[in-house]
C-alpha cells in the first residue's frame, strides 16, 4: 500500500531533504508541494532554488506547488510532512490536524507541548501513543508528531545509550553545527568564512529541554521528563552539512569507556525502512567522526561517536549526524514511517 | 636601552609572527635569525614560505639565516626568543640557556616541568622568579621561560578573574581553532575544508595541565597547581586565526553574570609595551566574540569574552583569541618584556 | 578646510568601507548617513550590521540614521557619497544633483551616460570636467560622478599602463570575485562553500563597457571609447575581499614581459590623501598577488600584477585589488578628493 | 573474464579514487597495491590516510602494501594502474612495460613523446593504436597509455565537439582548480581559505600542449598535433572537488549559441563501462555548471557546460568536471577499459 503524501513548506533546505528522501522511497507517493504565497502556481522548479547535490526528480520538478492551507491539499492525502519557519507552523498545522490530516513536523513550534509526541523512533517510540492523549484534548482526527531539533537529534541516541546503561546526572554540549542547519539563506557567506558564530537563536534552550523530554518515560498519560542537568552552547562554523558535538556525560555509576563504546553499538535500530543497520557507530580513531567524512554514514542516518575517554565525572566523547537527513528530514520520514508501522494511518 | 634579541626557528608560522612583533618594537633588535639544516646561510626571504598579510620588513628578509645552535647566535644577544618544534626545542634549548642566554620560549617542551615559570604576565607575573630556583637546580647562567600554548591562553585570563571573585572548582571547555595553530603545513585543506576535525594532538592534556599551573600559587620555592577539575575537549576548524573557546565553570561561590562581567572588565592589564589597554573585552551581543571580527583587538592581544551566563552549577561563556599573537609570538615577546622589567636581562 | 560629506546607503558593505576610509580623513567630516524605511530614527548602531574587523568609530555609532532624500540631509553638506542599489540610486541620486549636491557615486545607475564622469583619477581625471557638459544638459547646480565597479577597477589600471605602452587591441578576462562584492547578504553560505559560481549579473557587461570608456578620450564636449574588443568571464569564490583576475591583452605593438613589467610600476600615482604610493604593484613570484595575501597593500588602494608573460598575441598576466576599499568605497572616496582638488566643491 | 588490476601509488589522493572506482567494478579485480618505501609492508589501512567519504571497501584495507617496482607485483597482473608522482613515474612506468605489463598511467610524464597514445576515449580513441609503434619503437611486450591531466580533460571534450562543428582556431582558457588536484597534503588550509592561488606549477603548460595532441589526427603512424593557439592562466581556489573552467573558443566558422550547445549535446559517449550516458550535460541556468553542485554528475564521468555565449570572434563558455574521476582516476580506468575492448589485453 502507497501512503499519500504532502509536504508543507517544500521549497526550503528541508522541504527539498524531504524530497530527496521520499521521492525514491516506494511506500511513499508525493501528491502535494505547499510553499508560500509567491511560490504558489508555479512549477516546482521554478519556484524553489535547489541546494542539492542531484538533479530536481523529473516529476517533483514538474509538480505545481499550493498554498499551505488544508484546502489546497487533496483529500487523499493520508501524511502530511512539515517543514515550516515555527512562526508559520504554530498557525497552520493545528488546521491540518482539525481537518483530519496527521502531520509529521520538523518545525519547532509545540515540541514542549505535554500532548506532542515528541520521537526519535529508535529511541522513545513508545511516547507516540501520546497521540491518544492528544486527540482526547483536542478532538482532532489527525494528529501532530513532531521531531527533535538538529543538533538534539545528535547527541540523543549517545545519551539514551549511556543512560541505559550507568544513569545520566548532567550533561554538557557543545556544538559545531553546519551552515544548512540555518535554512539555504540564513547564514550569509560573508558571516561565516573564515569565522565561527558562537551562538544560534534559541537553539541551546531547545537542547536543554528537548533531550531531557526524549529521554523521559511516558506513562500512558504524559512524559516524565529526565531530570538530568544539560547546558549547551552552540556555534555555527563554515560546512555545509553535519552537526559535530562534544558532550560531557556524568553518570550516576561508573561506565569504562571500552564498556560505554559497548553500550553505544549494542543499541538497537528498528526495522524502519529509513532506520540504518548499525543506529550509533563507534570510531576508534581519536579525530573521527569528521563532518564531511562521516556524515552520509548510513545515507546519511546514522548517528556517530569517537573519543569517548574517562572524566574524573563520567565521560566524554564526540558525535555527529548530518543534520538535515538524519536531524530534520529523514527525522521526520522516519516518524512517518512509525505512523504507518503503529497503525496511525 | 636596545635588546639584542635572536629567534629560534624563525621560519615557521610562530617565527613570523616574532618578525612582525619584535621588528617594530624600538626596544629589541633583532639580531639573530635560526632554522634548519636547509635553511642556514639562505636569506630570510628565501628561506621563510612568507604568510603574513604584510610584507617582510626589509632588513629582515636580507638577514641570513644561521643554525639552532648557540655557536652559530653572536654572544651580544641579550634575550631568546623560541618557536621550535617541542622536539627539537627539548634538545637544543638547554644548551642555550646554559650558554648564558635568557630564553623565551613559545615551544610545548619543558612547560609542565617544577622549576620552569610557566606566565601569562597580567595573571601570574610572580612566577617568574622561579627562575632562581631554576639556575640554583640546573648551575645556569641563562634561564628558560615558557609561555603556555594558544588554547590555555585564550581561557586563562577570564578564569583567573573569576576563581578571584568566586573560586573555581570544575571547568569544561570545548575549543574551535583556527589552522595556523598547527603551523604553516599543519592542516592540509583537503583535511579542513568544509569539515572539522574533533582532536588535537596533545592539546587536551596540555590545556588540563597549563591551566592548573598557571592558576597555581608561588610560595617561593615551588608552584602549587589550582586544584580545579579540568576537561578540554578540542576541535580544528577552517579559520585562519583565532582560537574561540565554549567554556563551563562551577564556582564555589555564586557569582551573577552581570557581576561577572565586571570582575571580567576589571581585570587589571600591565604597562609592558604589548600589554592591551583592556586585557579582557566583554562583549554585550551573545554572537560575539567572533574569530574574524574580533581577533585583531588590542592589536592582538586583548582576550574577548560573551555570552556569560548563568547554569546550575555556576557560570558559562564564551572566549576568544588570537592564537598566533596573544596565544603564541605575542606571548613570549610579553615574557621578554617581563624579563627586562623584571631586571633579568 | 573641512568638507562636509553625507553618506547614502550607509549600512551597506560599501557604506561601511565609506565610514572606514572617511571618519579617519581629517579633510572629510561625517554629517549624514542615510539607510532604507527599516533604519530611519535608529542610530547607525541599531541600523547597522558591522562587518569590518574594527569596531564602528564611537561618533558614527551614535549618529541618528535619516531617509535617503534630500530633505533629510543638512543643507551644509557639501559632497555626497552613494552606495545604494542601483534601481534606488537611478531613482534619488538625481534628486540631490538637482538640490544642488555634488554626487560621488559607486552605484552602477548611469555609468554609462554620455554627460556622466566615469572616474579612476589616476587613469582619466580628465574625463572629470564632463561635469560642465553634464550640468549645462542637465540645468544642474549639483554634479553626478561615478566609479566603475569593482571588477573593472581591478583591471583598467594595468590595461591603462600597457595601452599606453603598445595600444590594446582586445581583451579577454576571467574573474575570481570575493563574496563582499555581493553586500553583506548578497551570497549566502550555502551557495559558496566548496563552490565557485561562473556568473554575477551583469557583471560581464559592466567589465566590457566601462573599461572602454575609462579607456576613451575626452576630447571636452564627450568621450570617445575605447576600441578594443573586450570579453570578461566573472566567477564568484570564497574569499571575503579582493578580486583576482586573469587578462589577455592583445596589444597592437610587441611588448616584452620585462617592458610591460616597467610599464605597469612606472604607471604614475596622484598627490590625493587616498592614492596610494605606488599605483601599481609588480610581484615576480609567479603565485602572486594572491587575494588574503596582497589585498591590503597601499591600504587597499594598490593593484597588483603578477605572472605577466608573453602570448602569441600580446601579454597575459594577473591582477588584484580591494574590491570594497580600491574597487568601490575607497574609490568614492578618491573621486571626492579628486573634486575638492579640482575645485568643482 | 575478469582482469587482474595492480594500482601503482594507491595511497595518494588519486590513488584512492583507483580503489573507489575499481572495486566494485566487476571486470577488474584488484591484485597489488604499490605505494613509498614507509608504506611497504603495511596493510593499505595503515598506510593510507583515506580522505574519501566512503569506508575503504574491507578486503583492499587489509591488502599488504608492496614496493613499487615489478618484482614486487604478481605475474598474473594483466593491467597496471599508474598514479606516480611524475618523477617516480618516469623511472618505473617503462620498467614495468619492459617487464611486459601494460600500464595506464595518470602520471604527468612521458605525455607529450611521440609514441606514447595520449587518450581521452570519448575523443581519440583511435590514438591507442600508436601503442603498435610503441613497441615496434621501444621493443616492448608491455605498453605506455597516458590520460592527460585533469585541467585538460575539463576543456577537451566540449572543444573537440566545437572543434568538428566549426573549426577551433585560438583558445583561452581561465581554471578555477580544486584543492584535491594537489594530492592530498599539496595544498596547506593556511595558503588557501579566504585566498585563491594564480598559479599552479606546469599546469599552464600541459593545458597548452596536452589539448593540442589529443584533438590532433593520428595517421597510424605518428599524431599530428592541432595547430590552434591554445593559452591557459590556472588558479587554486578553496574547493575540495570539480575544476571550473571559462573558455574562449574563437572558431574557422560562425556558430551561434544554440547550434554550439546542439553540437555539445549531441557529442557521442562511448559504451565502455564507465563512460557516462550523456558525455557534454549543458545547462540552460547561467550560473551552472558549479563544482559542489554538478560535479558528480554521471557518477563523476560527464563534462558539464554552461554559459554558452557568442563573441566577436567565436564563442566563450564555462565546463566543469570532477578531477580526480574524469579528471584522473576515472579517465585511468577509461583507458583500461579502452585497453580491454581494443584487445589490447
Amino acid at each position: 500500500m502507497t501512503v499519500s503524501v504532502g509536504i508543507l513548506g517544500a521549497t526550503g533546505a528541508v522541504g527539498q531533504r524531504l524530497i530527496q528522501l521520499i521521492d525514491p522511497n516506494p511506500d511513499f507517493e508525493i501528491e502535494a508541494l505547499t510553499a508560500s504565497e509567491s511560490s504558489v502556481g508555479k512549477s516546482y522548479r521554478e519556484a524553489s532554488k535547489w541546494r542539492i547535490d542531484m538533479p530536481i526528480p523529473d516529476d517533483v520538478a514538474e509538480t505545481e506547488v499550493v498554498a499551505t492551507e488544508p484546502d489546497a491539499v487533496p483529500d487523499d492525502v493520508d501524511l502530511i510532512f512539515s517543514s515550516l519557519p515555527s512562526s508559520v507552523g504554530e498557525a497552520v498545522e493545528p488546521e491540518f490536524c482539525e481537518a483530519g490530516y496527521v502531520v509529521s513536523s520538523n518545525s519547532s513550534n509545540a515540541r514542549a507541548d505535554d500532548d506532542v509526541p515528541l520521537v526519535i523512533p529508535e529511541v522513545n517510540a513508545d511516547h507516540m501513543d501520546l497521540i491518544e492523549v492528544q486527540r482526547d484534548e483536542r478532538g482532532w482526527d489527525g494528529a501532530l508528531i513532531k521531531n527533535p531539533n538538529c543538533s538534539t537529534i545528535t547527541m540523543v541516541p549517545p545519551l539514551a545509550a549511556l543512560d541505559e546503561a550507568a544513569g545520566l546526572e548532567r550533561i554538557e554540549v557543545a556544538t559545531l553545527q553546519a551552515v544548512s542547519g540555518a535554512g539555504y539563506s540564513g547564514v550569509s557567506s560573508m558571516e561565516i568564512i573564515d569565522n565561527a558564530i558562537p551562538h544560534i537563536g534559541k537553539e541551546e534552550k531547545k537542547m536543554e529541554t528537548e533531550s531531557r523530554k526524549l529521554l523521559g518515560e511516558f506513562d500512558g498519560a504524559e512524559v516524565h521528563w529526565h531530570d538530568a542537568d544539560v547546558a549547551a552552547s552552540c556555534n555555527r562554523i563554515p560546512t555545509i552539512d553535519g552537526h559535530l558535538e562534544n558532550v560531557w556525560a556524568d553518570t550516576a555509576e561508573d561506565l569504562s569507556p571500552s564498556a560505554a563504546e559497548e553500550a553505544l553499538e549494542a543499541y538497537p535500530s528498528l526495522d524502519l525502512p529509513s532506520s540504518p543497520d548499525q543506529l550509533i557507530e563507534v570510531f576508534d580513531e581519536p579525530d573521527r567522526p569528521q563532518p564531511r567524512m562521516d556524515r552520509n554514514l548510513g545515507d546519511g542516518m546514522t548517528v556517530s561517536v569517537g573519543g569517548v575517554q574517562e572524566t574524573t565525572h563520567g565521560l566524554q566523547f564526540n558525535c555527529l549526524a548530518h543534520n538535515t537527513l538524519r536531524g530534520a528530514a529523514g527525522a521526520s520520514v522516519l516518524n512517518g514511517e512509525l505512523l504507518v508501522e503503529s497503525g496511525y494511518l
